[in-house]
């Protein structure tokens, strides 16, 4: 029997009819054919509710109790979809992590997969069980305690039981319909992806294209998942939504797939440090002692040279870091400096920038994608101020006030609107 | 070191608030030396929120899917207690059902203790734990499925754990301080009871008196625990609220403990049916089927003697019932009628009575009780209507319109107002 899993989110299962809704999808699938396996997230604003009690009752919190207070949202779901799956004739059940049992590691709060035994579940399919509910976010530690997977952790379940049932598919049912060139409310000419790489909806996803936690995106592509994004509040048929593949299915061979971008981009120079081997760990390990996420990172030669400072060859250091950290990273340079571990002669910070970025597996095989970004930018007057590049994705920061005037013009420039 | 389990009930840990007031009790108990193990309902309001999510889900809801619904309310409870505890600096740690485990029947919805193996929660004692914080109301199946107990579930939890740890006693932290001699809005007199026995408590809570749960009293009589009925709302020390216990620690001896009634009574009398063996089973038969509750019953030898329809002995026969299940009663009646498995000419409903008891263990050496209690309601100018005895009590049907008057009069006649 072929088996799918389907995830539903919170605002997917955030109310009776909206559970009652999540099922019917659930239902088409097993009239299909299909047996299933469903991940429910909580009805959307329980874990938040949860989540608040826990900190107010105690600011440092026992990871373990807040682990169990918070995994009782998604029991709840995962059993009110079961029941409405029984009111609608399909034969379905419920299953809490611990009765899988989903086996995490003790890393409370963000607690990772061990293994997911299938006897139990098989077992339930082999007498006529046609729907397995499972809870998601959350798992069985090995000293018997309630773990949850943190954050996004719904999809990293579902991931985690289609590697583990060797699904057909990993259906992601969201509120949107699927994974877009670019941000729609960016630009009007973006268009709906039918099919991505994993490498890039890993690129787009840690840009800031909220669709998919990365963490789930990885665990797909390490165990060749095929994922579907697709929308819980449309009539969805087999070919609705995104799918997001490994390289082999994807036929189409585009340079760039998609334009993602992050407003929320701090850049900082310092000018005149020593240019000698050790410089860069003395700067980049305070900062990270400090909790500074630091994205992209440049150094150049300086014009300047020798002066009464300095007795070698000087340079400047550029990086960005979210606009949150800048106060962190700001004390974190001048401590450093103050305890003569670094030498500058002057901090800049620019908290006026943004990020852009094409990203597509198809520029391994077309060569001047660049070229033709840094043009289509240049067109538009707009002057790069820091420059990165990886195998599938070129990122630049400019000024934030050119963000979308940026991401149309390359998504115009590398003829997004229309489909290979 | 000597253990103690306390109970609170849902209103006892409505907010976040009364949780911190609920755990100041305990390390009270703590400092005083004591192990203790904390049985919690969920917050008032959610176990209903959950049960009316189920009802609207599915109608006639699969009653595992109830269970692991419901039973997440008290989950939610176990560990905010148990870190508002760790809050506080005391080792605390919370325990779902399944985890200590609770193992039950797979009744769903109503399931009976099977044992409560102590393993693990003793070896946590003996780790320095303080405090095991278990969520009331639920246990584990063979099956490994969540059952439920029912409501009031959560005070039998707590007595079952008094009675497999050998709890010195089980304390019942609640909304009123106490049993009372009888209910205080009904007679200014009544008077809290420093004791009661465990019989007179179960015939109390039969009648009406909704301290605590018939089951749990059972239980508690069944396993010797002394069961302690206080508020959660005042301060309480060692001499707070009613001690139910065996009657061996009882030392007053007052024939009477208490005064029951119950407002919601109902008298069905049966007139001329025959006088012969089995007609009473012909009778009791149909509404038992009908799920008619008959609780008094009571049969004179008839005034009439032979008539046309008749070839023996007549008699009436009357019983009384709760007054939500006339119709159903009366329905039971005349399709047996009907059927002609009974015979009676007249069946006349009273839905204007009350009854009123009086309840004590000291009446087994007292003669002369239920003359007094005639007695007084005869100086009221009271007419008894039915009468039923029992070894420990006493119990009038009488007219409603009577009952707070019969209740105060019994009240003074049997000097309540006075401790023994």
């Amino acid at each position: 029997m072929p088996l799918l899993v389907m995830k539903f989110g919170g605002t997917s299962v955030a109310d009776l009819d909206r559970i009652a809704n999540a099922a019917a999808k659930v239902q088409r699938e097993v009239d299909r054919g299909y047996n299933v396996i469903v991940i429910v997230s909580a009805m959307s604003g329980k874990t938040n509710e949860l989540v608040g009690w826990v900190e107010q009752t105690s600011p440092l919190y026992d990871a373990r109790e807040y682990d169990a207070v918070v995994a009782s949202g998604e029991n709840v779901t995962a059993g009110l979809m079961a029941l409405r799956l029984q009111e609608m004739g399909v034969p379905a059940r419920s299953w809490q992590g611990w009765q899988v049992p989903i086996n995490t590691t003790s890393a409370h709060g963000s607690a990772r997969f061990v293994d997911i035994p299938r006897a139990n579940i098989d077992a339930k399919f082999a007498e006529g069980m046609k729907v397995a509910v499972v809870a998601g976010f959350q798992g069985l530690s090995p000293e018997g305690r309630i773990t949850t997977l943190g954050r996004g952790g719904s999809d990293t379940t579902a991931v985690a039981f289609a590697a583990a049932f060797g699904a057909e598919r990993c259906d992601i049912y969201t509120d949107v319909d699927g994974v877009y060139t670019t941000d729609p409310r960016v630009s009007s000419k973006a268009r709906k992806l039918d099919k991505i790489a994993f490498e890039e909806m890993l690129e787009l996803a840690s840009l800031g294209a909220k669709v998919l936690q990365t963490r789930s995106v990885e665990l797909a592509m390490r165990y060749n998942v095929r994922l579907r994004v697709l929308s819980s509040f449309e009539d969805t048929d087999e070919n609705s939504g995104t799918l997001v593949c490994g390289e082999d299915e994807i036929m189409e061979s585009k340079a760039v797939s998609g334009i993602a971008f992050s407003r929320d981009e701090a850049k900082i120079t310092l000018f005149t440090i020593e240019d000698r081997p050790g410089v860069a760990s003395a700067i980049f390990g305070p900062l990270a002692e400090a909790g500074v996420n630091v994205d992209m990172i440049v150094q150049n030669i300086s014009e300047k040279d020798y002066d009464e400072h300095h007795s070698g060859a000087v340079t400047d250091m550029t990086f960005s870091c979210p606009i949150n950290q800048v106060a962190r990273a700001q004390k974190a340079l001048e401590d450093a400096k103050a305890a003569d571990l670094i030498r500058y002669d002057e901090l800049i910070i620019d908290t006026d920038v943004a990020k852009v970025s094409v990203v597509g597996i198809g520029m391994r095989s077309h060569a001047g994608v660049a070229a033709r970004m840094f043009d289509a930018l240049a067109a538009e007057n707009i002057n790069i101020k820091v420059i990165t590049t990886s195998e599938i994705k070129i990122s630049v920061l400019i000024d934030r006030k050119y963000m979308e005037l940026a991401v149309q013009a390359l998504h115009d420039a590398f003829g997004l609107e229309k489909a290979a």
